[in-house]
């Protein structure tokens, strides 16, 4: 019995992969997985989900091809061989693993040849978050492919954004949102590490200044701003600090950490790009201006 | 004719001191203005405000005198010598410019030597929020102090967060926030650089992704957890990923970076980070262990 009218192949059943194997059993998909290593799906085995010995079985006996590797390399590894190859034609084959938007595109070429769709769908959370039916899974590929793979990855209960046709943007977004997220954790346990050296409380820091500022005001106007910028867009009743004030608040944050003898090479690196973006001349600019030091 | 029973002295009308003096102005307290360059405060001589020519004979008209210079040079330039110590007693100082910690903590000693309290009050926001009367101060500094600073304070319109009676408690909370304000701003850009070269739609990122993101699920419950730990709170339940898995994630977005022929130095020393404390054995702890590497 099938709920959309595909068969699916999961290829990997990690982490991330036994989460979404659960929903999509769940699902009343008619569902085939495999890994690598055989003790994973063994409890599927048992509970009389099908499970393929051989990659190749599991995707011959599939419409739709989920995978959901370690990385490239583990992708490359398991797929990209031509007795794989000879079984792909006109299927789709959906890449959730973590990769580059060079790494997708490469896929992407690979699994066209063969004759074959291909979507890039990036999760953008948890597997846990996944399980709940609260994850975001970021889609890029030809709409064609997009429809196809849309009842499918539906099925795993997650919200799903689908960026353009372009293969790679998918994975250019989820890594370009990582960067935030892991910069601002950075950011965020050195305030923490601040406030542990100086005795104030963490609760104080997190919920009175740094939740409440997220969640309203300033900052979120500077990162639309920002995203302004990077539209050419004018915008010429911003307020906001100059970039050479933001230096100077900055290095602030350096002689505090300084004094409170945390690590700072990481803050060093940063002050050099505030410094090369007011020598090139845009210290009297807005922060986003700063994009200037990243991009040459 | 005053509003609180206080004559107040504002030392520095710069960019952030003239949005304080406009909302003292507004308030009717009978205030004094002092500028080391007079052009700044001649604006307010013409229309009927008190202005000084030397920063002692403000200070010696005032029962709280608030200082909102550049930084902590400017501020030991223009106070801390005999003549300003011979007029302080029994007033109240209000250091509003941007100060670390212990810079706070060593002006509080002087200020308090010549018998006159103190109160740490750090601006969380811009000029022009301040202006908007929608700027938070965050004030340390002894309950009757900050009792008779409140008024004063309050009359800028802000809202005010009194954090603890310690000197310089508010100096690290605010240089907190920066820290993962400008680390999280970097890490924004990056991702517009990524999309910019990719030729992914800022909007698409920013709108759809990370103010998404930032708006509610993981991203706060991360921050959260965060804040416990730092708290010593045990939380069996949380989920997430593992430090390693972070790691990964990382690599994968300082290659894509690289990709992009992005700037990934800074990048890189966030990543000798993560090695550090994985290399520590944090390796399947949550992201908040990467505080082992800032602390050590």
């Amino acid at each position: 019995m099938t709920s959309c009218g595909s068969r699916v192949a999961l290829i990997g059943v990690g982490n991330m992969g036994s989460a979404i194997a659960d929903r999509l059993v769940a699902s009343g998909l008619e569902l085939t997985l495999w890994n690598r290593s055989a003790s994973r799906i063994a409890p599927y085995a048992r509970r009389g989900i099908h499970t393929a010995t051989a990659v190749v079985q599991a995707i011959g006996a599939a419409d739709v091809v989920v995978v959901c590797l370690l990385d490239d390399e583990a992708t490359r590894d398991c797929l990209l061989n031509d007795a794989v190859g000879a079984v792909l034609s006109e299927k789709l084959l959906v890449q959730l693993s973590s990769v580059t938007a060079a790494q997708s595109q490469a896929l992407a070429r690979w699994v066209n040849s063969h004759d074959c769709g291909y979507v890039d769908g990036q999760i953008q959370d948890y597997p846990d978050t996944l399980r709940d039916a609260r994850a975001s899974i970021v889609c890029s590929g030809s709409n064609e492919a997009y429809r196809r793979a849309e009842p499918v990855l539906s099925a795993t209960g997650s919200r799903l954004i689908h960026v353009g046709e372009q293969p790679g943007n998918a994975a250019t977004l989820v890594n370009a949102q990582l960067s935030f997220c892991i910069l601002a954790y950075v950011g965020a346990l050195q305030g923490l590490a601040l406030c542990q050296r100086a005795k104030v409380s963490p609760t104080t820091f997190v919920e009175t200044l740094l939740l409440d500022y997220v969640r309203k005001g300033a900052f979120v106007e500077d990162l639309e701003k920002m995203m302004r910028d990077a539209n050419g867009e004018q915008h010429p009743d911003s307020p906001g600090a100059a970039l050479e004030v933001w230096q100077s608040a900055f290095q602030l944050v350096i002689g505090e950490c300084q004094s409170a003898r945390l690590e700072v090479s990481h803050l060093d690196a940063i002050d050099v790009l505030f410094g090369r973006a007011i020598g090139g001349g845009y210290g009297k600019a807005d922060i986003a201006a700063l994009i200037k030091s990243l991009t040459t």
